[in-house]
């Protein structure tokens, strides 16, 4: 029961009735996340008379928790996140590209047929970011920390979009190592790797950890120096700086930050919601 | 996807994010609830951070989808409506004295402990809102049409309020006998007796059966005359008045309809609410 002293304030038109589509991103935790605000607003914008809300789901809870929920007949779409992106997977009766490569979703809508399609935009989100505050990714040499779903979504994305090099750091050294394989058998023209720290050389570090979800989390890893012609990134979505974009920008650097990473991803979000 | 020309309009202060909490109605169908508006409202006015959202939730997936809905950590409360008021009483760990009495529920809160409390406000609504029309209930002489969740509720509610007589018309014969027989045992000074159709000499009708839900229903059944005494009550709840609501207009009556029963019963429900 959130009660409390709490100033509420409308920023937006939603209105709840009985015909209201429902929408939600599960997760654990989910009190960090941001996406019910910024997709309430998109749908209000859009004339849909729908919401996107926080649905906390304990691990224990997730197997049971996914049919039910795609069992409610007037909820027509779920955003996954941090850990289920990849358990998210079994619950798809179609996978888009990305997803199918990856073996993780962060988005799943109903079809008219009533089947669920899911697919993964975490690392088109990150790239249209990137573009959108005009840095150019092709010919980077970058070091990725994180192999889980955003980490394995961004790290195609970025192969795609032409980087010259990627070094994944993970605690868990086979996950690196799974997804340095998987990219270099699908993008053959980039150097992948499995690295236990950031190599030399670098221009661009990325964050697809979890670390900088807890407001004591320090940086993900040691970084050596960073120079302004650096590209951070870090798909941790906090209302201030993680430690890690505050680095970037105290030397200087330019960054992609959770929310520019939500907010790049909402087009492609939208218009795939928007199809069912 | 409800996308479509419908003006959408702020009525509230709604906003939703990672630390909304969240309350459920279920029912089948789901469209014509108007609590998701109401509570939404009402949440709003007591600084709560929560919504209520519609959850349409069909017959072969309802026992799936309760418990995976209260495994929901954000989802602290659910209202139940037509058609699962009695089989909702399987998942309360607890039920309140009226619910226990008939078997019956439309709201479950979660406890503290983690556990599910339920009980039945439909009768207290309803006696409530006859209550601010300023009609006194005391020796009706009562026909009450369904003996299903509502009509256990409000008929638990009239007896208790001392009607006189509570006749109880229901297709299912055997459901009125139950609830005629319930009632007796529960509530001596009261005549509670199954009957076939209203009997003469009545001066208070209820509708608690689903009779007014669709748009080209008709009476629940023939009424005999009604002069301006007799007190018309319809538990459905429509944006029109009901054909039966239309007929007690007609003839001067007073009467209590479905709104006005959700009113009467949200004061109790948001202290059900509001003690999880």
């Amino acid at each position: 029961m959130a009660r409390g002293p709490r100033e509420r304030v409308a920023v937006s038109g939603i209105r709840i009735d009985g015909s209201t589509r429902m929408y939600g991103i599960v997760g654990d935790p989910i009190v960090q996340v941001k996406s019910p605000e910024l997709y309430c607003e998109l749908f209000a914008a859009a004339g849909m008379n729908a919401v996107m809300l926080p649905m906390h789901v304990l691990p224990d809870r997730f197997d049971a928790a996914m049919p039910a929920l795609m069992g409610i007949h007037n909820l027509d779409g779920l955003l996954v996140t941090v850990p289920y992106k990849a358990r998210a997977v079994a619950f798809a009766d179609c996978l888009g590209p990305t997803a199918s490569r990856i073996q993780a979703l962060n988005a799943l809508r109903r079809e008219a047929d009533g089947t669920w399609s899911g697919d993964m935009f975490d690392g088109a989100g990150f790239v249209r970011a990137a573009g959108h505050k005009g840095q150019v990714l092709k010919g980077r040499r970058v070091a990725m920390f994180g192999a889980g779903g955003a980490g394995s979504a961004i790290g195609c994305e970025l192969a795609a979009a032409g980087v010259e090099s990627l070094s994944i750091i993970d605690l868990q050294r086979e996950r690196a190592q799974a997804l340095a394989q998987t990219l270099r058998r699908e993008f053959p023209s980039c150097k992948c790797d499995a690295v236990d720290a950031v190599p030399p050389g670098m221009n661009m570090i990325v964050n697809a950890s979890t670390v900088g979800m807890r407001a004591d989390d320090g940086l993900p890893g040691e970084l050596g120096a960073l120079d302004a012609g650096t590209l951070v990134g870090d798909v941790i979505v906090t209302e201030k700086p993680t430690v890690l974009v505050r680095h970037a920008i105290d030397r200087g650097c330019q960054y992609v930050n959770g929310r520019d990473m939500l907010r790049g991803q909402s087009d492609a979000l939208m218009s795939f919601f928007g199809r069912g």
